[in-house]
């Protein structure tokens, strides 16, 4: 497997070069190119997919998950229609983002380039194969991508149409290639594809994310998990307080930026806390709570220690009461995973000093964690959620696929 | 030791929480401390250090080691002096890099934040570990130093001046902290500190810094490794590009950004090698050559393999004579270290495709691969040369050391 894929990576490094040489046009005019080609074969797509499905089924995939790996005509083409967005968003490559003319007259110029090699780790989900690959391509960057072994029929199916697509218009196919070997070896391989892949960004459950992480020697971006919580504040309109918590919780709660804990000022726990609780009962949200909200709510369960920790992604939620702002910070920084947080306030002072002392990605003040995506954050389109520090954090647009190199013009300078 | 050092990284979580809310005055004041600390100290470090010269007498270390080594009053007084400089210099944090205002009229705003905790890996160079110290803390973080075991006595002592001075100032001694275990366990604790260290800067040798990259699970900042080439091209200057390679080559062979190969026109060569070989050997420059470079120089040695990847640190430079400059720019991304590369023409095409084609941090027209620097290149500071592509390429100055979080601030939106 690793000299399957160091081939791969070799190839990969060489479509890199000639798609880094390509113009904002040329970009462009692939994505087009990809676009007409997944109308044309929406049909030869769709039924691979709907082997795909049927394997699930036989396998007792559950519903969620069939859900997700269902990629029928209709939505190829609601995929198609996306690389449109992307064809109109900027290119971010060969923007100059810094630079001065040295006293010794050399022009320093900082400008953006593309990555080169990017490795996609993912789940069962036929469309983020379109959306990463758009990404990649708009960015100059080859990608190889490795998606969940349900998905392979329609994967297979999806990079064909590509590869020949890039192929038609003279260009190397190897700017889109997939790992065709769903096995856990293959991506352990990937994760040590050294010299060959620059980045690897790993999208899906904890589980993979974390082996990602602890393993993986080449540099990773990591994403996605979304322990959020909400801090209700003494000084919080309570009607509002309730509505964002339950947007949080409830609009998708099976989304890294839902709301998984909600903390709440010991002043206004008592009366605020049931009409909150109330309103979270009309979708049937489970509670589980410390000792102090377990004694204002009848319906909580006792929180255990991990309950603080665990991404539940589901219609459950932990509360906690809490003294004071400083100890609901110190709560988050403790437990959260660093990916989207809310105070809801009407006192300036505290939500200044939540939104400086939380470290997370994105701090708000009386608003949904919801809003913690790409599309909401006006870059137009995401590739994941970067919950680490380097590189990108929060929402990873087509800015996050780029780095700068230095490029120096002189007339024979020397250093002293 | 992994114990001790869990301690240690929940002490720096806890001083850089503190270090986060210092405004750019605050973060001076402790510089200016530690400047003056210095000065009063500057006996007391000098002679921890002599006893380290003396253990390095005894162990034999080289001369060029000893003197990277040697830290006595006078280089004290010009490290401290140096803390000036980085007290002149605009803080990193605060500034707002982006946002939009959300159409349901949320703000949202990118702004620079401390990274958290550094750690830093390094060799036993005293002077680091005041850099180190005072650019972490300009950039709000606290820092994890662990120096190389031959500098122990001068890195406990530095550090020390350092804590008692943070400590006068009411702050938390452990903004700054010394891994005195100076074991291989102790780095390799250091690799895998996830959850305390933010980000890991190894400094030092080729086999240090793999090590790190290669098992390392916490973000890692790849720096330092320098196979510069210099490519003399048809069309060049060639008194131009013999003034530029011996400067490259013998200004400071020691450092990462001299160069190493030189690769030169099949049309230039037979007259032009002689040219710059004969300025090379004013300063005894070893010289190694493919065939057609040994068949022009009669002093040249044959070139192995292993040769193109090496990175000499030494009076040598190996020499390939190539067809073309895109054989140059193929060789080059091939065997480079993506540090700094340089092309010598007059040929303003041949200068703007290897500006664009050569895969490096820092790629010049006619000068010296010896100025990538971050003093250079107006950083004013350095805490080293990344060659990764992920968060900061090339000079790692204050910018580096900073991450971004996005701030919103709203007035009870949900997500429809």
């Amino acid at each position: 497997m690793s000299t399957e894929l160091e081939l791969m990576g070799q190839r990969a490094k060489a479509a890199a070069y000639a798609l880094s040489s390509l113009n904002s046009a040329q970009k462009n005019n692939i994505l087009q190119a990809f676009h007409a080609a997944f109308l044309k074969n929406s049909g030869k797509i769709a039924s691979a997919n709907a082997q795909d499905i049927l394997n699930g089924r036989e396998n007792g995939l559950s519903a969620a998950l069939l859900d997700r790996l269902t990629f029928d005509v209709r939505r190829v083409e609601s995929s198609a229609a996306a690389l449109s967005d992307v064809i109109g968003l900027p290119d971010p490559v060969g923007r100059a983002t810094g630079g001065i003319t040295h006293p010794n007259g050399m022009e320093i110029t900082k400008i953006t380039v593309p990555l080169g090699v990017i490795g996609m780790i993912y789940e069962a989900r036929p469309n983020v194969t379109i959306d990463a690959a758009a990404l990649c391509i708009k960015s100059g960057n080859a990608v190889i991508l490795r998606g969940g072994k349900e998905a392979i029929n329609s994967n297979k199916a999806i990079v064909s149409v590509m590869r020949d697509a890039l192929d038609a218009l003279g260009l190397p196919a190897d700017c889109v290639q997939l790992v065709e070997d769903t096995s856990r070896a293959s991506a352990t391989a990937m994760m040590h594809l050294n010299g060959y892949i620059d980045v690897l960004i790993p999208r899906g459950g904890a589980g993979l994310i974390s082996a990602v992480v602890q393993n993986a020697s080449v540099p990773v971006i990591e994403t996605g998990a979304g322990n959020c919580h909400i801090y209700v504040d003494e000084n919080a309109d309570i009607a509002m307080a309730a509505e964002i918590v339950f947007n949080a919780k409830t609009s998708r709660p099976s989304v890294c930026n839902a709301c998984e804990k909600l903390l709440i000022h010991e002043k206004v726990a008592k009366w605020a806390l049931p009409l909150i609780a109330e309103k979270l009962r009309t979708k049937d949200v489970q509670i589980v709570g410390d000792e102090s909200a377990c004694a204002i709510l009848d319906t909580a369960i006792p929180a255990q220690e991990e309950d603080w920790a665990t991404e539940y992604l589901d219609y459950k939620i932990a509360v906690k009461v809490v003294k004071n702002a400083d100890e609901a910070i110190a709560h988050i920084n403790r437990y959260s995973t660093h990916h989207s947080e809310t105070i809801v306030t009407e006192n300036y002072s505290n939500a200044e000093k939540f939104l400086r002392a939380v470290d997370s990605a994105a701090v708000y003040v009386n608003a949904s964690t919801r809003f913690t995506d790409g599309g909401e954050f006006g870059f137009g389109a995401e590739i994941g959620i970067s919950t680490q520090k380097l590189h990108v954090r929060g929402p990873i647009g087509l800015e996050g696929l780029v780095t700068t190199k230095y490029m120096i013009r002189g007339a024979g300078q020397v250093r002293a």
